[in-house]
């Protein structure tokens, strides 16, 4: 190693073109921290044509991957592509030439990660992938190495910012779903399909990471039970208000005993829960260990630039670890055996919104139904219902009550002629 | 190396008996992550008369420290003694053993930090103090990994749980800082003699560490301006809520160009920074990262359990370097010159306070004497002066001006005769 370090840019896009900018504009403090100089020697493109905001050579630009994968200069591919296909194979390939990986993959490495980490330790290469999850939040070393010494219980988090910012216009100015996202994706805040962001499958796909590495287990993408926001309504958003809470899309990822839950749904976050003020695109993950109790990291989500730094924070590691020799060994590896919850197991606040005939009697049959099935109450609203004064609106917030119990007592509701409709039901957090 | 990692515990208090009980109940953790069983082998004890909460064999307890320094089979020595001397002399002696060192001893780091770091590395040793600054949160590991690849501009946070403590309640119960104290004191979260925490001492030595890693400089104790809560009225407070501020003692370390601020001084913050909603003896740090944007870590101040974990943290990372055969390499060392701005240099928003006479064309004559020192308003609140009628009360908070003309101005307002008292004078941090 002459003191240069070669490194092949995999994808030219926001993150892209932000890894190249900070490696220039920080060439002198990677030096001081490295004591090597980083270049981008090769950058791989889709369209080597498109204009980009920031220079660089044209002969470094290409369309074919082997001339990153196979040049023998350089050591480090940064993989900021997306999308499962081609990445996984260009990265597989990479491993196999001894190339070490920085990925910012999160949909690659919540439904691959354990094939390629694998293949990297084989190889004695490193892969690392801070930028998957909460972009400018060091998020994956805290949990890593600064909770190596206590045992993680829960990991709850807002960790998709357009959904965040969704949640938060839709409180803030009384705006519905549909119009908030239209103005999200004005902004380039929400995709053009925004169905990914919106049903809450980045979330998913960042909570497993997380609980993968918090857990020290191989948890999947199917194991995390997925709802968006997509129906929530701004009435909902609305009543949580009058009671204290605030609407989040919440990951939460909890360990009792040796049984792991993982969900991504819209929850109501009491407003004294630091959550419950994290607003617009930033994202926030709250950290619960045995020993040291509770944490929050806190930053911007996603971003060209806190991205970007992610990426070239582990490029450091990368280079700190060519220099030291050690290389393919300091990675997580998951060494507990996964056993996920039953929804008899998994047990948490509800808040249930009915439309309910407004007559004498109807709450003792519902407190009825509910007692049936071990479920207690905590606050009850009625409201009048607006188009109708023969109805009300009902709010019952419960006590802990396992899944299993709420989804029979939502089904026993169905079926009662006192109960028109239920409206909506939300898990709540934030609270003993 | 057998497998077994023999660690030397110096001190056995509060954090102490963390320490030990952690090592006990996570031995099976540490086994997955290092490869290693670790037994704490030899405690260094005061008294060994002394009854403890955990039960630890008598064989292994001494009041000589040479029989931790100078036991082979002891590779690390964790210091919680705290206190300089005779720490620094027996870490000093332990290095020379080529013993790695874990410290949760602010006050030594902060003032001893570069010359224990460098005898560290001559000898090859490591020597991690993740626990001096805020105990539960992993703020070294953040800034020190995290923010590799980005260049900090700004550090600004709660560090010393006791001071937040009192200010809440001051704030939440409006009672007096004498009363608050006092109670604090017998809940155990202020100490007999408080001045080191109360004066800002503490939280001083927690930011030169931090400003020095942040910043990669050398900073010194005497670098930070410092002054404490005792003066804090409840009154002070009131005013300043009903601006939309919190009063909370904030460490800030600022880097502009190349000049470098630090200090630690009550101050109002707006109450829509995430900062005044930090409460008790919860501790946050918010870091400012060029590319990154904004970020928060928040956690456990303090604590038995919480300043072990990360006590235990470091001492992972001891381990595996040992496996890698890396130890003394990956120490943060300051390569930037250390160069601190003048009073002119450093601006900031101020809160000032006076008590003036209630006549037509005080107002006037006060803003001549600022803008005779450029500075601007940018909030004026009056009220009656409760005890005399002819007095008023008169708050003023600037736009952003240098301290030194802050100063001029101070000096200013005492020489005038509608002026009868300068009550108080805070920096404002937290907006624009």
């Amino acid at each position: 190693m002459n003191g240069k370090i070669k490194v092949g840019l995999m994808g030219f896009g926001t993150v892209g073109t932000g890894v190249v900018r900070l490696v220039d504009s920080y060439k002198e403090d990677f030096f001081n921290q490295t004591g090597s100089v980083i270049e981008v020697s090769r950058i791989l493109v889709r369209n080597p044509e498109k204009e980009r905001s920031v220079f660089v050579n044209s002969d470094i630009v290409t369309t074919d991957p082997r001339e990153l994968i196979y040049d023998q200069e350089v050591e480090v591919i940064i993989e900021v592509m997306g999308g499962i296909e081609p990445a996984r194979t260009y990265i597989l390939e990479a491993i196999e030439q001894g190339k070490h990986i920085v990925t910012a993959n999160k949909d690659l490495m919540a439904i691959h990660g354990e094939e390629l980490i694998k293949k990297a330790r084989e190889h004695g290469c490193d892969l690392f992938y801070e930028a998957s999850v909460a972009g400018g939040i060091p998020i994956i070393n805290a949990i890593v190495e600064g909770f190596s010494s206590d045992r993680i219980t829960k990991i709850m988090g807002i960790v998709n910012g357009t959904t965040n910012y969704i949640l938060t216009k839709m409180s803030h100015e009384q705006a519905s779903f549909d119009e908030v996202l239209q103005e999200a994706q004005q902004l380039g805040y929400a995709e053009a399909d925004p169905t990914s962001d919106v049903e809450g499958l980045d979330a998913a796909r960042k909570m497993a990471i997380l609980s993968s590495l918090g857990f020290h287990v191989g948890m999947n993408l199917e194991d995390v039970s997925v709802r968006g926001i997509s129906k929530v309504t701004l009435e909902d958003i609305k009543y949580g208000e009058q009671l204290g809470y605030t609407m989040k899309l919440i990951g939460i990822a909890k360990k009792d005993d040796e049984l792991i839950e993982v969900s991504v749904e819209p929850t109501f976050v009491k407003n004294t829960h630091p959550l419950a003020n994290v607003n617009g695109v930033f994202n926030a993950v709250y950290v619960y260990g045995e020993a040291v109790g509770e944490t929050m990291f806190y930053g911007p989500g996603a971003g060209e630039l806190p991205t970007a730094t992610a990426v070239l924070s582990d490029l450091v590691t990368v280079v700190k670890n060519i220099k030291l020799g050690v290389n393919g060994r300091n990675m997580a590896t998951p060494y507990n055996v996964k056993k996920l919850k039953r929804e008899e197991d998994i047990y948490a606040k509800y808040f249930i919104r009915l439309i309910v005939n407004d007559e004498s009697g109807v709450l003792a049959q519902i407190a009825k139904l509910m007692a049936a099935e071990e479920i207690s109450l905590e606050k009850v609203l009625q409201e009048p219902y607006p188009s109708n004064p023969k109805k009300a609106e009902l709010i019952l917030v419960t006590h802990q009550a396992s899944k299993k119990c709420i989804n029979n007592v939502l089904a026993a509701f169905e079926n009662v002629d006192y109960i028109e409709k239920v409206k909506s039901c939300y898990r709540v957090e934030g609270g003993e």
